[in-house]
């Protein structure tokens, strides 16, 4: 066993680290009072900054035009840019853009890398990902209501889809569809199919408000209907009827990158608890660090965190190492442990700011509203507890699909 | 024992309901995304019907032109009215009018009550209560840093507040100010002031941003600064030095109203949960609700929120009885107890909801972010138990002053 | 609304108190040390005094020689009672002879009450309830591996049973058994069956350890066999098949019994506490309670154990005046949240008294290994919360049945 | 980072887990009917098993006739012995022992280690460490009452200490005391002395129950009075004074032992749990692990068993590689982490097994009731956090000594 993070980024990781803090933090407070658009500008020359350096895309392959970090290198190097909300997108890296990118580069055509993923991994366009629908339970991915019903060489496309993240000023939206509603298998009915924004019929309704804040660009989720959308049936991805299948694919990954992220938020939250308990005095020459409930809040954080970080890289490793497909079982398990650890160590910290903590001081409240659906998307708490048990107890002899 | 409401509630709580239900929570979703200042007229018709049915201003003696309800009438009430962000506002008994009406009623001289007291209870005009400064902790409140200098009958003010609530179009604030800064005890150092909106030198710099939101008008926090503000010493509440002896008064009874009003906050949340948990198919007739684990959920919630609503009622009953100063220890109980329900059965509420409970389709995630505030407001969780463990372990024997 | 105590034990609940602390508490170390039956002696000669006093069997009504305490009168006495390991036994009223007496008052024949009920009232005899069996889950009640066989008069028993509490001693066995396996409705099949323990072929196998001690007499926990055991029809309690009827009659008052009990363990760990908070010096001049983390417990467990007795005091108020019935919800609410009180409450009675709170020199330990039950007895933790959820959601709309 | 296992262990841990299981488990009920020193012929002969395959004494070098087990080679073997409550006992590196071995290694002279060690060693003898006192808080290990006054080549020790492991039957015991009260830092007052437990005046009061339990033998912890007790000043261990000092280099390892020893615990109490969630059916073919409750509980236990388990091989590669001091965070970090993971876990396994898992049938409620202390010995949970805490706040600024 060696727990060395790799050598390849003794160097980066502290650089990456100062960037983060001396170019990207300060914009954070404008994120919220002035909002996305506002920003980017600035953000613009940040990432070319980035672009320069070679770090853009750092997940994607050289061969795409990415940085061409291993899995576990941009492991940790997502835990870096986790630390400000604007982070990943400095290094275009964020979701849905990122895991767009690796489909786009494990099963588009030629044609479809030519026209979508090399704008995307220079960063010139963004993308979304229309999966999550209003009226279905994302707990069971099959159970889907668009359809894109084949015309000859044309899909049409009518249906209805909310937090497509990053819509609002995307390009092209990669659009899950039942084209199969037949197949024998659930698993086997959708399609992954890539609709341009600007298609006649394909209608962003709004923003929705997520913690009372409808947000715009990139940093937003809007709600969206597909009324008669026509697009060619070469702009699906892989076979017909394997969308889920393309979809596993692109969780693993995801949920690694998520969770990243998170103990990012999770380590910026930590130290600016500490800051705010060595600098707050409750009384002259007395700071809050003093108290021992706070003392305990950065304990159990602390461990936390240590706990939440080894499961992930772990998960990351065997992944690297023996496919997602056997990693299943750490991936659920980091998918809502960490989710739960984000909240926590948020919560203390915000109650150790008092109620500087709610305000735009600090990105924490921020967090506290906007990843208050860590533990909802990708799939839910109950969902990945309930499927790991499962297969835990499956082991122990539980008859397949015996459980609810 | 008696457990029973009060006989005089038995018709008004259902019809106060009903109202809530059908008047005033159709305007909740335009709260997140149109503001406070666009439903301004609607919410004043809205108060025009409370004010012609004599519940204007419940908590208030008819004398003062109030509903006349006792304090345990009113939680009850409060309950009620708390389903709704916009619930105490209609009524006219938001925070934190009612404890500045509360305040001029018991220490305001007859000029006072005339100029400031009047209008409040008729809804003419809105006030604000100036306490809590970014620079000194809440939770030692003797700490402040706002000066009120005596120069003949006038006081001149400078200090820096900040999270004083409903500012944004209020007619006045009650500002706490250091007047004596060598009184023996830190306790007798303060005075009320009462400080006209529009005196010069007192500015609005922001409604800060809470949980990423800076909202407006009533339901806004404001960060103000007083530079040479100079108002007349008759506009002093009670004795000079009586600042926090008076803040106390209101703290007791304004805390069970913050109680009943975050009760009022769990009762809606369970029921978004439960209907819910009865609709939101996982697949075809099967309901969220036939899951264990939400039914772990709602049980919970059902059980806390019982056991929030006896206490609270019990301290409101103990304070009726035996006077504020008898149930402090009650009084301390509620206030992180029952904060920390409401957050409990939010998440809660939320989760079951999925990514819908994220969105401006319920209250939930509007009151996730603003009232993670409960636990920190009026006294932070650590405060309030530190304080309360003191208490019973100096009967115990603990030395008086021996704990930190 | 009253909070007022029963001014019937206004001197009584003191009195109690003074004796539980003085008579009481002094041998509960050598109920840990030497045992159930060394105690016996020391223990009836308390119970004589009790006797006198007319307080022995306190919830049984004086037409049966109890002392004619209302189910709120006895609710309030049983939490003095429950301080001590030993206190209900010493005032006649403990489990499960004290539900054993109700059946036979409600339901015996005046053959059976002569026979059973007046010398366990007079405190002559012990009895035990045989319902439990280790092979079927007692949260399916229903679900009975024992049969009783009809030959003529007689009932001929087979069947294996454990947690037969008190069994060790005991004169009889309330034996649940199945009479009907063909009733219609499960809840028809079984009935209640006195069976006196000397009769042939009633076999206690022995005592089980709980926590790793088996305990002895009325302190213990007995596995039974019944093989081929014959007994009156006569000793029959009611009517054929209403063993379940009858069996939840008993649970409801069973419930508060046990709940107040728990209460009683709840304070005098909380005392234990508090005392060792202001005795037990960290370093000279410094007590354990100057901690804010053991100021953390005693906050905490003070709101909870507070919340823990409104609730079970509510439903004891409306189990009589409304009926069991219609306090279902309230029962199982209190069922599970006050057995999860008392586990957190003893947790950090014990963590405040480090090392020595695993020892003899407190109840702690002991309630800690005996206790654990708490959360399964009478229905488990998750038992409850599911029956309650489910009755809430079928308020909502749920069809019936349709949850797990 | 690779977190492939020690490759030397491929063979040995299956091995290992099924002679733990095959032969070691059988034994753990006559544990808790019959006692230790009924079992000691059985493992008698399993110990001569063990040492014949050269594994006992596992984590000591071979040159002093042990295992030659690195750290990380004995943290994983650690594990599997820890399944059962005999494991460490069999393989000869049961608590104290085996700490008491590594001193004397490290520390002990050339005679001290023929007397002492090599005995020990072989497994011919026991051990025990008389550090913790009634009177004084084990938080402040510098606080010491047992004194070692010097009379020429003889040290008179006169004390009292308690929760003295394994001392009866133990053939000496390494006692913490004071030679010098007026060394000017407090952790160079004590020394280590080895007292053999026949020397006149040591004498043993009693085996302290326990969760109600005395137990015996090794399986049993004392507490000892030392009166006027003489020995030679050559049975100090080390320089005078250096008693702290020594007394820190084995907490280091003998924490990562503990936590490693619980984590075996903890997969014992999965497995049982698994096992009764697909047996035991709670109506006919519904096996209790079709419930999303105890999914939940399955669940949860996974994530955090594995968050433990990598956070211990963490610290003890740490600890490997740049010693103890460097690994003093993540030590603290586990020491509370991992007891708390393990009461969580025998927590649900017992609740899964209901009624069942508070009997002995499985060593499910003996660890609940024993290893209630792991929270406590070795540093209470509370001491872990706050001076953790500390450690962190001082690099963030906090000036040292300022909090409590």
């Amino acid at each position: 066993m060696d727990f060395t993070p790799p050598e390849s980024l003794r160097n980066l990781l502290p650089e990456v680290r100062g960037f983060i803090r001396d170019q990207v933090q300060p914009l954070e407070s404008a994120l919220q009072t002035k909002g996305f658009h506002a920003l980017q500008p600035e953000l613009e020359q940040l990432r070319e900054e980035v672009r320069k350096n070679g770090l853009s895309a750092p997940h994607m392959g050289k061969e795409h035009g990415g940085g061409g970090l291993s899995l576990m290198e941009f492991a940790h190097l997502a835990e870096e840019l986790g630390r400000s909300p604007l982070g990943h997108y400095v290094f275009n890296c964020q979701a849905p853009d990122a895991g767009n990118m690796e489909v786009l580069a494990h099963h588009g055509t030629a044609a479809q890398k030519e026209r979508f993923l090399k704008p995307l991994v220079r960063g010139e366009i963004r993308s979304c990902f229309g999966m999550t629908e209003p009226e279905h339970a994302g707990s069971n991915p099959a159970w889907l209501g668009t359809r894109a019903r084949r015309e000859g060489d044309t899909y049409v496309l009518d249906g209805h889809k909310w937090f497509t993240s990053g819509a609002d000023g995307a390009s092209f939206c990669i659009v899950m569809a039942v084209t199969d509603p037949e197949a024998s298998s659930p698993y086997l009915r959708a399609s992954q199919i890539i609709v341009p924004m600007d298609t006649p019929g394909f209608k962003r309704v709004r923003n929705i408000p997520v913690a009372g804040e409808a947000g715009e660009g990139w940093a937003s989720h809007s709600e969206m209907v597909l009324e008669n959308v026509r697009v060619p049936v070469d702009n699906r991805l892989g076979q017909e009827g394997m969308g889920f299948v393309i979809a596993q694919d692109r969780l693993g990954p995801g949920r690694i990158y998520h969770c990243m992220r998170w103990l990012g938020i999770c380590e910026r939250a930590f130290d600016l608890m500490c800051e705010r308990a060595v600098s707050r005095e409750l009384s002259p020459g007395k700071p809050l660090g003093t108290r021992q409930m706070v003392q305990e809040w950065i304990a159990d954080s602390r461990a936390e965190i240590n706990a939440a970080r080894l499961m992930v890289l772990h998960a990351a490793w065997k992944m690297e190492k023996e496919g997602a497909a056997k990693a299943r079982d750490e991936i659920s398990a980091i998918k809502f442990y960490v989710a739960n650890v984000l909240q926590r160590v948020l919560d203390r910290a915000i109650q150790t700011h008092g109620a500087m903590g709610l305000t735009d001081a600090t990105p924490l409240a921020y967090w506290w509203g906007h990843e208050r659906g860590a533990r909802i998307y990708d799939g839910a708490d109950e969902v990945h507890k309930s499927s790991l048990a499962r297969r835990i107890l499956e082991r122990y002899g539980l008859k397949k699909g015996s459980a609810e």
